[in-house]
């Protein structure tokens, strides 16, 4: 395939599939690159098994037209195309989205993926474009990128089990392929599959919150984040001089990137520039770029509404031990909800999961799944305040010894406690 | 370890693990033998763990006494001993009690099994039954064999699951060995193993729904349940004489036998006379025996207590078809509950798993994991009414067409409907 | 599938694949049914495989024409029918040919499978039979069900592997099915994929070794083949008279058997005599019975044609300790060519196994693979002397002393050596 | 583990394992880090195995002695320190040695490493050292980290397999460690995991042949030497100047560097030097940075003694084409010998593996192992000649195509062949 030989797509070799969770799950050194084929793969099996059990006879007839494969399978490979190093965090300070600049390579007539593409048609750019966006016409196409059980989300989890080395994100890849079945409105299930899929929606509740939320990456997140907000300080205040210019960033610093700046990061370049940092005369820019690459990430507790007020003085207690709080303490919150109905009132519905009865009628996956019920729509995550490790430090006899000791106080089995009745009365 | 040569023991190799289940399963042809092996083996392995992370330092300390390995061990390779061929069907039919015999061969001395125990101590051989038993005084022993996750139930799930090929039933029981822990209760799970502790409950409920409860599996049981209740009525009538005489069986016939003629039995025992009886001169023996032997499951809907009232309805078309309904249908549920709470109120308290905070204090698993406590004491299962495959028949132009016709419109989707609201209303 | 219900195809639920050595391999506990399934599916992997990528567009071109399909997946299924319990042994004693029985059960008119086939045209039975014959017209079709790398061997080296454990024979069969592909001569390997039929080569080479030449089963064949032996002696003495007299199988001691007769026996039924047999007043048989359910193995020593002399002294010493040499002593020797070049001369060639080059044409493997070549034409494989486990006994100061240190001073490292030289030049 | 943390440890996050073989094995994108982390668990295994069952007794017993458990542990995490990114190719260009860096790292007192490693003793680092260096008194500790089969191979293999996800680099890690036993000379295997010592011999010739000397990784690795040069010549032209001035190699290009240049390398900076050369104003640089960045490696035909007189030939066609063959060809060739013999008399003597018999006695591994014995002081490998793709072009009717047309008269199934048979005789 001349797409995976174009510079944009092999960028995604140097770009970490989970950005800083490889520093909690060692094993997680995947990248982009290998996920993208392996959407590209399981979108070929969908489109093989469609084309042999479901193909269209007259259009409209709610089966496979495997004219669509050709786009279905371009857009599979090339869905996250636009991502960038540690992509969260940097579209977070950055304020780029990748889901925009993935249309724009495939777009811009000036990427080598849109001159393979236009060797198609000239319109064939803009419809494997349409199909991440979703807004191509064939639902079946779009549902196989993009929807609750799609080629893109069984790859991830199951790539990501097999090189964290969980057990929990594994499920039954091929059953699930087999019971798909093209329909009108989309692709539904078989109901002698539904064990599968309901086992599919178990693995994945079981990776967000035991890999994805992880507290420690989250932990790396934060210390990431101060690190490139406080380059961006500096920069802004005409530090970062040769040679710990970041010649590369400098267009997003200045908010005047194109795609040809973006085009050129990956994880590789911004560890990089970190490494020069490391020696940089700024205690605060040295410290973070010394945490990132060495793996120091701030510690954490969990905290509840009815603790948070117990927070300012948490940060108080870091400030006093000599920290500042502004880089040395967070919050983090995570939550996502692992299946939901589908509700057309909600702002952002999502695909539901339908499974086709024997009579072919469809049924949609919780009113069949007693598992899948009990956890639909209950949301998951925790809300967590981020420190220094040193607050945690055994309070010998120094000066800080108070300080430890008041802090340690309100924390019990990892969350955060009140010392007294009172505090929680105040 | 010589009471694995024991011809007690040697005797599991011809006892399939998951009986009539191997006929829907087809992988599913491994044996009580193995089973027994796996669970000495992962005893082993916590003892191991225990002796190494958390040997006793003095007596009530509540840690692990390594000289308690020795009983632990021989409980679990011994612990299924007195299971039968095809043992539910067996026992609901002739009232034997596997567990009973289980402690007779442990605890009779006329038994190689209690030779090979006796050496060790005159007390031993009763040692190891009180450890299956529940009632040994150390909790740790007898949690190891017997409690909501234990040595038996993990080996099987991850047995069954192998050799079912199924992916539901995996979990990561290194890592469960792992945090284990003993304390003065029991046997407690650290904190940060919660996730496969988790996992494992979700796979044990998912293998109760798919393997243990499978519908067809239950329709093979009524077939050999039929099977020997009809041999029972002819052998009461004098019937079944050589060389159609089931030798082996008759004491249970008569329901006057002892151990010995309990220990003769097995697989290929039952399934040679059930092949001797193919040829025999009464058609319900023949047909039900080659039923079992050449896998003709009786069929089987779903239904609920709503529409219980159309049952007897259901069994006169199946008379009306020519098929006697004593023998031809049947009624069947499956309840299980994947994980309960302790309730010291409830007739038969399980364990509860206790989750050991970072501080000493324990915590029930389901107070701690939203997807447990989702499908805690929520019973699973459904209620089957079983028939001949004919009733689903074309209805052809002949005379049963009509009755044929009747029962198939009191179906859709697996399950048993009222044809009309009166239907419900009567 | 129809042919799949048949009683004859049920009946290899009850005939374990590996015969004794489940007793070495405990989980070695699958039988010759799903063997039979997974030959089919691995052939069926095959016709869509040639059917997608090589179809025959006109008759003669060499590439794959799918109306070939049903015939070659109705002989994968059913290639192993005529299988009976403990086949190698069983064969040995009773003079019956597996598959010339497999053949009889295709095209005998009585049988259920016949009458399945013959559905599809009268002449189809035959034809399947011919697949199995080798003697169809269509090499291709034929080598997939039989040459040196065929769904058959694929299978079995896989499942075994599986169910005893073993890492060995675990080869790539995904891709050696991706680089098969059809030529006018047969089946050809693509040359890309040599290292993957390399490996299936060595696994096959270790399979052999490790786990079908095992010394235990091949020790616990011995006693069944003393077992039948003497209870065919018995019989012929007209004794074994009920309850003890094997019904089932006296057409075979009378060698007068049909069809019918061989087709009532299994594992089961076997074991079900010889349970009878542990209680017979002959203690030859009451041993060997025992002997073989309880797993008591006789042991052996490796020799050589150097050594072999001393055999006869090693008899004498066994019968001096009070055991018949004609039954508790045996030779036995395992010998296998892991693969041969083909050798038109050789009296039974063997498909040689082609690679196919970028230029179409076709190299033998051997010439290729520095790891094939290096086994090619080697036999492997030892020869044994079995003899009872107490002749390994203490010597303790009994009348036997004497006779047991004789008899170990025979034995180093598991093999038979000469005590002094002189015994050699005797 | 506090070395863990140290940032010479950290900086092996960013050195993939297989360097350029990641761009033909594409799920190999694992690093040395984790690869280190896997060398130690095998190696506390080994001792744990070691501490339970052979435990010295007293001094010069041959056992193991529990106190040397530390420096094992040690030496197996930081065997590989000294690795830079791209090892084998950097090595080659700029002299650098990693074995001796690893024992600086381990010895200079200005280490993070050193001083973990001196709190235990101010000897402790140069033991470690020594471990790595094959200097340290103990055999056992030695062999552990270094040997024919040691903790070192058996991770990478076993690593490098899950990755590439080949099947070849399997054999049974479990077994092995279970055989193994310390003696006075080392370490021997039992002679019950034969078997398995065999199988891992077999894997290993596999992953060389297969995934090791694979030709696409090799035609990278001559990409990446030909960068470096084509930058070195540059610099030394004084060129390469701000923003392309490469800070960080410059202590290489000059010649001129210490521990602290060395461990600012990784991965990264040099493709973010790579990145920046893409633009640089000299085709070469140019021509070769997006060549590496974007997996365009040169092709290559093997050739033989007898064809090599044709390569000079060969060269000039290239250069004819409009390619300076100093750069755009390359020899390139790969031997390996998998296992030898011990020969004293050889420069660099190999471990030999010793299978322990039961009577004591040792036996070097390819006496008792045909399929060894067959491979042993076999050479593997080939020489290959690289050229750029487009000599492999069709020859269109353009100025190149007789150029081209020459080119490929001389190659056949990826083979160096002479025309006619005057070109041998020349």
């Amino acid at each position: 395939m001349d797409l995976i030989n174009t510079p944009e797509f092999q960028r995604l070799r140097r770009i970490k599939q989970l950005g800083v969770a490889s520093y909690v799950f060692q094993g997680a050194e995947h990248t982009r690159f290998t996920h993208c084929l392996g959407v590209y793969e399981i979108t070929r099996q969908m489109c093989d098994n469609f084309e042999i059990n479901y193909p269209s006879v007259k259009a409209g007839d709610g089966l496979w037209d495997d004219n669509e494969r050709l786009v279905a399978l371009c857009a599979a490979l090339l869905h996250d195309l636009g991502h960038g190093p540690y992509s969260h965090t940097f579209e977070h300070i950055f304020g780029t989205d990748h889901e925009a600049i993935t249309r724009e390579i495939i777009t811009n007539p000036s990427t080598n993926v849109y001159r393979v593409l236009a060797q198609v048609d000239s319109d064939f750019p803009a419809k494997v474009a349409s199909v991440i966006d979703h807004t191509y016409p064939n639902p079946q196409v779009v549902q196989m990128i993009s929807s609750q059980i799609d080629a893109d989300r069984m790859d991830y989890l199951l790539r990501d089990a097999y090189n964290t080395g969980t057990k929990y994100g594994l499920f039954d890849l091929t059953r699930i392929l087999r019971v798909m079945r093209p329909y009108a409105g989309g692709i539904a299930f078989e109901a002698n599959g539904m064990h599968a899929v309901e086992d599919y929606i178990v693995s994945r509740f079981q990776m967000y919150q035991q890999v994805y939320f992880h507290p420690v990456s989250r932990g790396m997140e934060v210390v990431l984040t101060h690190l490139l907000t406080r380059a961006k300080e500096l920069y802004e205040d005409n530090q970062l001089l040769d040679p710990y210019r970041p010649e590369l960033l400098i267009p997003f610093f200045e908010q005047e990137f194109n795609l040809q700046d973006y085009l050129k990061l990956d994880d590789g370049v911004l560890n990089t520039y970190f490494l020069y940092w490391q020696d940089y005369p700024d205690p605060l820019l040295q410290d973070f770029a010394n945490r990132f690459l060495n793996r120091k990430p701030l510690k954490s507790i969990t905290f509840m509404p009815a603790t948070r007020r117990l927070l300012p003085r948490m940060r108080q207690l870091v400030a006093d031990a000599g920290f500042d709080p502004a880089y040395y303490t967070a919050e983090n919150d995570s939550f996502d909800l692992p299946y939901d109905q589908y509700d057309p009132s909600s702002a952002n519905p999502k695909t539901q999961i339908e499974i086709m009865q024997p009579d072919g009628t469809l049924e949609e996956l919780s009113t069949l799944s007693a598992l899948v019920a009990a956890i639909t729509g209950k949301s998951t995550g925790d809300t967590r305040f981020y420190f220094p490790k040193a607050m945690l430090g055994t309070p010998t006899d120094d000066l800080f010894a108070p300080i430890y000791a008041e802090f340690q106080a309100h924390i019990l089995n990892g969350s955060l406690i009140p010392q007294n009745l009172e505090e929680l009365d105040q």
